[in-house]
């Protein structure tokens, strides 16, 4: 399936939960719906391009179209809000392998169909270079509740979701050749680390109930999601409040795979990858600390792990205390340069 | 200006018409807007790749951003709907020459500032092939005012805004040699076709007046932009409407770079231009034929001529009357393939 308007008569038949709100769907000159009263819009988009973003070598086509759609929708959740539409632009090469198409589809609607979130436009072109996508969401929140980057105060705490680490170990494994470490002494364990590290960064998910969660109860200040690793977004957000950070390495939670792979031998430092990783998509917020509670069972509901990681300070810059000693952290995940 | 938080910097200080529906504007996880009663919202997105949407060889910076966010807003006119908010999304190749990037972005200001258009938001990225865009437009009508496909009627006349043929004839001159008509015993004439014809194909302007007056005014039954040629987007409307056309040879509207180009002896047929020339961007449209003094009102108050230029009939299929012959009128406008 190479044709343009093949692919989109394709996507037109995908089953889809048709919401009520939606007025007219895929394939006029634009979608239509009617947003719900005493609701806020939400919108953002992401770039997915191979060779830069992905590896048509390490990841299968499902895998490609799930994280590309799953980045945006991370955008939406580190707002507050509900995502509810979705619109997939591709542009893609001749000489892609049977299926390719489909499967990069399939694994766009197997994540919005789970996430209640419907495909409702896009286009398609020829790529005379690699594959190109870009997905764009729009999601809503009640009025006023979209929690900006900006909101943050001296005295809130700062916490994140899950546990940081896991996506760049899976990009470490995939760069190294799987034999290495077959004669690696803690081999079972670090196979086992492995698997979960690569999963971790093919497949990420999106923290969309907990974001929902945060911001229907109002009890954030600011919010982020980890996409470039926890020192450079940690500086985002206390640089658009105006703000710094002085955080705990100990309070930092680390992702199981790392624990396993550094248990099994590998030399890696767990708290560089949990505070420099990028793409782990967790949530990073501020809260005043008479709610911390309150935010841990939020999160809790949604089966996520809610960990405080340190305090809002009116001094800018981030700074990381570890036993007695304060250091200023810098911001060293992902820089976006090219 | 290579670095992208740079780009990012930069587009966020541009001066913009700041909207008061706007929550949270570009540099955010995602933008935030507070919907107006009473409306609904459209959304739409196009690509536009290097080597298959433009070449850098025939068009400033400038030029090809005005026209990818153009091609994307004449989509919400073809609706009935004024555009409102744009996210761009740019993977850029190394190596483009100083002042590309600002060029581009400038063209795609120009345009969004003069329509009343705000960017909110957007994407960057390498590319380790062509220049990638994809732009997302989002815009408003009057609840249940959306112009679909599929609204077309037998007994309905069809209408066409402005001039064909003219951005097709645009793109013969640039991919053929200025110096191969210096001798051209028309040469003057053919060089004011020339340069008519390339700004129109290399600027199109998105009808948005028209297409907004023709959405309020609720006259039309169904509206589709003439993106990949009339015959082809006839044949959608009418495919969507589950209706069929005839139209007359004579009363298509042919552009004057066309009529000036075969007046100076260029070898080509207006007709064939006018008929499956695509990125003309004018507004095809259906309306009972008790509407059409009140649409020819609306349609010139935007400064636009307006041409009947046929009828739909329930008998599928477009047919083209030329004298006394009636012809099917095949689909030979652009066929979306790769």
């Amino acid at each position: 399936m190479n044709d343009e308007s093949k692919i989109i008569s394709w996507v037109r038949t995908r089953p889809q939960r048709r919401d009520s709100d939606l007025v007219v769907g895929i394939g006029d000159d634009a979608a239509v719906w009617r947003p719900k009263p005493g609701h806020d819009l939400l919108v953002c988009c992401d770039l997915s391009v191979e060779g830069v973003h992905f590896r048509t070598a390490w990841a299968e086509p499902e895998m490609i179209g799930h994280k590309c759609l799953a980045v945006t929708i991370s955008d939406i959740a580190a707002m507050g809000g509900a995502p509810r539409y979705a619109l997939v632009s591709a542009a893609l090469p001749a000489g892609k392998p049977d299926g390719f198409i489909e499967g990069l589809f399939a694994g766009i609607f197997e994540l919005a169909t789970r996430l209640d979130v419907e495909i409702i436009g896009g286009d398609t072109s020829a790529s005379p270079g690699p594959v190109f996508l870009d997905t764009t969401v729009i999601g809503e929140c009640a009025t006023d509740r979209a929690i900006k980057r900006s909101g943050a105060r001296p005295g809130d705490l700062i916490f994140v979701t899950g546990s940081l680490g896991g996506a760049t170990l899976g990009l470490h494994f995939l760069q190294t050749k799987h034999e290495m470490y077959a004669e690696h002494p803690g081999h079972d364990i670090l196979k086992r680390a492995r698997q979960q590290a690569i999963t971790r960064h093919l497949m990420p998910e999106p923290r969309v109930l907990a974001g929902k969660t945060i911001g229907a109860s109002g009890l954030a200040t600011a919010m982020i999601d980890i996409s470039d690793g926890l020192s450079t977004d940690l500086a985002h957000l206390m640089s658009e409040s105006h703000t710094g950070a002085i955080i705990d390495a100990e309070s930092i939670p680390i992702a199981e795979s790392v624990a396993l792979a550094t248990q099994s031998g590998l030399e890696i430092s767990p708290l560089d990858l949990a505070l420099h990783g990028g793409e782990e998509y967790e949530l990073l917020l501020t809260s005043p600390p008479e709610n911390r509670r309150a935010l841990q069972e939020a999160v809790g509901s949604a089966a996520l792990q809610l960990s405080c990681i340190g305090k809002v300070v009116s001094d800018p810059g981030v700074r990381i205390r570890a036993g007695e000693t304060l250091t200023e952290l810098a911001p060293l995940g992902y820089q976006h340069s090219f």
